[in-house]
């Protein structure tokens, strides 16, 4: 329970931490100072303090975090130190995109199922899971799946979102524009990708 | 310049109304009140009434937010009252998935052309785009175009922005993780997909 004090702006920065270490420890190195990951992320050393102190004092004045113990230790609180299965609901362009996407195997994310509702493309295959139907949705808790991508049109976001978290689902990352109500026991982030493409020319 | 010292926050919320003006300005509404904005938004109507009064005073106490002036004017401020072309780099699934995205032309945004370095996909078809090759990035400037999404592998990412920052580009929507340089004079949006969907596990 005391990880619920943790402000939601620090949790977020954590895979970015999480995947700097990744890359320490890759490189055998044994410690690092928070002014030398402030270079790396481009943050404020202090920032990188204050967020790493929630999670205990893994760090030694002069001498600096241990990589491999604070690698294994942002794993541990993220609940990255064991698979996490996602089901990934629209198998449409983006939602074939995102099975074959590189970057979730390095923090043990793994689309573990996949749903769509319509019958021309159950039973086909996008890499190695077969597309099942969206009936099938209400098996996910029994599959230990809690997790769910949403790529599907706007008009079935919320009808969709309603049965996974029926099923179970308690953290979904949501492609769908519009606003989806979900209850506050379930996590949802939001990349709406037309809104984040469209603040550009502003600034132009 | 007096738009510069609007947050950033709300600017970032900005396509979020245009978009319920938008819809609200095809249900042949004439006026909305922010109380009704805050409902169909699920944010706080003071935090609406807050944002748009930035922009001078739309609204009118008991009468609420003219709603074809509002959308009109907000597409104004985000420039997005004519077409935005933006460049594609990176003809992979994820490329593929965002020139077929179905969101971007509602906000008069457009995928105007697609770069690759792969020599076996260059002169390829993407929808009604030709693939072209990384060499003519330095082009985009004579054909108009400031804006570009970076969809390219890590490692080739920061290379990449910099040829587009000589180009003249000067938004960027990086899907490419990891820390990109970029000169205070170019915005840059970064979506993280792996990061973001290895928040969820923390809240199960």
């Amino acid at each position: 329970m005391k990880y619920r004090r943790i402000p939601d702006e620090t949790i977020q920065r954590l895979p970015m931490y999480l995947r700097a270490f990744s890359l320490l420890e890759g490189e055998k190195e044994l410690t690092v100072c928070s002014r030398q990951l402030a270079v790396r992320l481009g943050l404020n050393p202090h920032q990188i303090r204050k967020d790493l102190s929630y999670f205990g004092n893994f760090g030694r004045p002069g001498v600096g975090y241990p990589v491999q113990t604070t690698a294994r230790r942002i794993r541990h609180i993220l609940k990255l130190d064991k698979t996490q299965k996602t089901a990934l609901v629209g198998a449409g362009r983006l939602g074939t995109a995102l099975v074959a996407y590189p970057g979730f195997s390095s923090f043990n994310l793994e689309i573990a199922a996949v749903f769509d509702s319509d019958p021309k493309k159950i039973g086909k295959k996008i890499g190695h899971l077969t597309i099942e139907s969206a009936a099938r949705l209400a098996g996910l808790k029994k599959r230990n799946i809690h997790l769910a991508i949403l790529a599907v049109p706007a008009d079935a976001a919320q009808s969709v979102t309603d049965k996974l978290i029926k099923a179970g689902v308690r953290g979904l990352l949501n492609f769908s524009p519009g606003r989806l109500k979900v209850p506050a026991s379930v996590k949802k982030i939001d990349i709406d990708l037309a809104s984040q493409l469209s603040i550009l020319p502003y600034y132009l």
